[in-house]
Parts: structure tokens; sequence; C-alpha cells
């Protein structure tokens, strides 16, 4: 399947997660075989070469996170929301539009000087994805990028990620 | 790589979620790319032929769903916890060992008739598998199975999903 096509299939749910906001639902898109296959390839596309893990953000980015690291052979990380990982390398806090949320990265999972590309579905302010960045970093991980299914642009997403190679499919 | 030795990455963690208790942490095998492989292939090994769609549990069972989804070209409906669909077909709540849980199936992603295998990483009690079969089914679809990765024997989980074909690639 082409990628417009795939892409074709995000499905516009107006005021979620609250009034004034529409939220782009990636569901339709994993839900059809073809479409999951043209969007994982097409982020595999702007990946760097010499990336060896996917470090996958909760939840949604597990989703695409696994799908690359099965197909295209990279280890998986998963970082996770607070009390979930039974072993924790590094934990991260960061502030959200309202109060702060904390990512922590599982122990032995990044080795220093490994080459990681951070994987979600959505870049919006970008608080989530440097504090991800951040959080390899911490644990001796070579970032190669950012790469995202959708793009908002306007939140100063890619600003707050000067400096990096951030890679969205599509920005709207 | 073999999955004995795949098998043999995952790593113990005593008194995790609470003491006593002996957790199976996933987390060295997703982060080996061999290792992730061979046992995304072996619970593929086990999963009917006629099945479509992975229903993955959030959130450990997205990433084995996911990675099915892609190398095996089935649809993936994530079965999510309230507040998180924007668009919710169904929902189900079910008793936990302390309160209850919530599941809820996406708008539009599993048709009348569709063949579904539910996966997640561990089946203990069985609960959480139970109440996903059961959403599945309001849906429409037919469940082919349920595949996880570590069944805890002991628990009931295979009692409380009598009927169904259930497929572990350990038990411990």
């Amino acid at each position: 399947m082409k990628l417009d096509k795939a892409l074709g299939l995000l499905r516009e749910v107006p005021d979620f997660p609250q009034p004034g906001v529409v939220f782009r639902d990636l569901t339709p898109v994993l839900a059809d075989p073809d479409a999951l296959r043209a969007v994982v390839d097409a982020l595999q596309d702007k990946i760097h070469p010499d990336t060896e893990v996917v470090a996958a953000i909760e939840s949604r980015g597990f989703l695409l996170g696994a799908a690359l690291g099965y197909g295209w052979r990279y280890g998986v990380v998963p970082l996770r929301k607070p009390g979930k990982l039974p072993a924790v390398a590094h934990r991260i806090s960061y502030d959200l539009e309202y109060g702060t949320a904390t990512l922590e990265l599982p122990t032995g999972s990044v080795s220093p000087g490994q080459q990681v590309v951070v994987v979600d579905d959505v870049l919006a302010t970008g608080g989530t994805a440097a504090a991800a960045c951040a959080l390899v970093e911490r644990a001796g991980g070579v970032v190669t990028g950012v790469s995202v299914v959708l793009e908002i642009p306007g939140l100063g997403g890619r600003e707050r990620l000067a400096g990096r190679s951030v890679n969205a499919l599509l920005a709207l």
C-alpha cells in the first residue's frame, strides 16, 4: 500500500481528549496489515542506518517501535511511565501543559555508545520526546533521531528538539 | 536464535510488584533483536492459521502484538485501559485480585466474523485475557486463541479460559 493511502486511514475525532482538540486516531491504520506495513516502512526509510535500538515511548510508541524492531532487527527498549518497570536504570521528569510526567528507562537496556532512535506516534510540544532523548543519553546512548507518524506544527516540538534529526511522516 | 536461549534472557526480579512475588521481566528479550524475533515467531507457530487480527492487551501486549502484526501481516487492535481511546466500541470491567479493571475496544477495529487472537505477555489468573476475549466477541469477532509468552500455573488462568486454545511459550 502507498503511504498516502495508509495515512488516509487516520481518523479525526473532534473534542478528544478535550473540547476544541481534533485527535488523529492511528487505530484504523494499525488495524489494516498493509497500512501498518506502509507506515512502519516509511518510518524505517528515515532512520539513520547506524541505529541499533528503538526506544519506544509508552504506549502508542510501543506499537510502532515493536513493529520496527521485529521488521528491521532493532533491539526494542520501552520507555515507561512510573511504577511499571521492575528495574529502573534512569528516570526523568518533565513539564506537561499542566503538571509533570515521568519516563523511566529499564536497567541494562541501553549500553554506552549504542545508537538509538526515539519513536512515538505524535510529536506535539516535544516535551516527551525531549525527555526520552535525555533519558537515552543519560544511559550513554547516542540519539540518532526522533521518528513519529504525525507532527502537530505550531506547538514548538521541533524547536524543543533543535539540533536533532526529527522525522515525521505527516504534519497537520 | 533458538527459543530456549531467547527465553533464557528473561530476568527474574524478586519482590516486584509486591514482596514475595518474583517478576519475570521481558525487557532483556525485547532489547535483543534475535531474541525478539525468536519469541515472536514461536508465538506465531501456535496461532490458528485462519487468524486475521491480533488483539493486543495494553501495554506489554502491544509490543508482542505489533511485532506479530508487522511480521505476519495481521491487523493490530489495541485493547486499552479507560480514557485512552478516542472512540470506544465496547467496554468491559472485570475483577482483579483487589478492585476492578476495565478494557476498551476501539470503534471499527473488529468486524463480525473476524478471526482474532488475543496476545499478552503473561497469563496469571486469566482475568484480563478472559475480559479481552469477551470484548472481542461482543464486537462479533471469533477468538481463535490466547497467546502469551509466560504462563504462571496455579493461579487458575487456564481454567478461566476453559474451552479456548491457550498457548504459552513457557510456564513457571
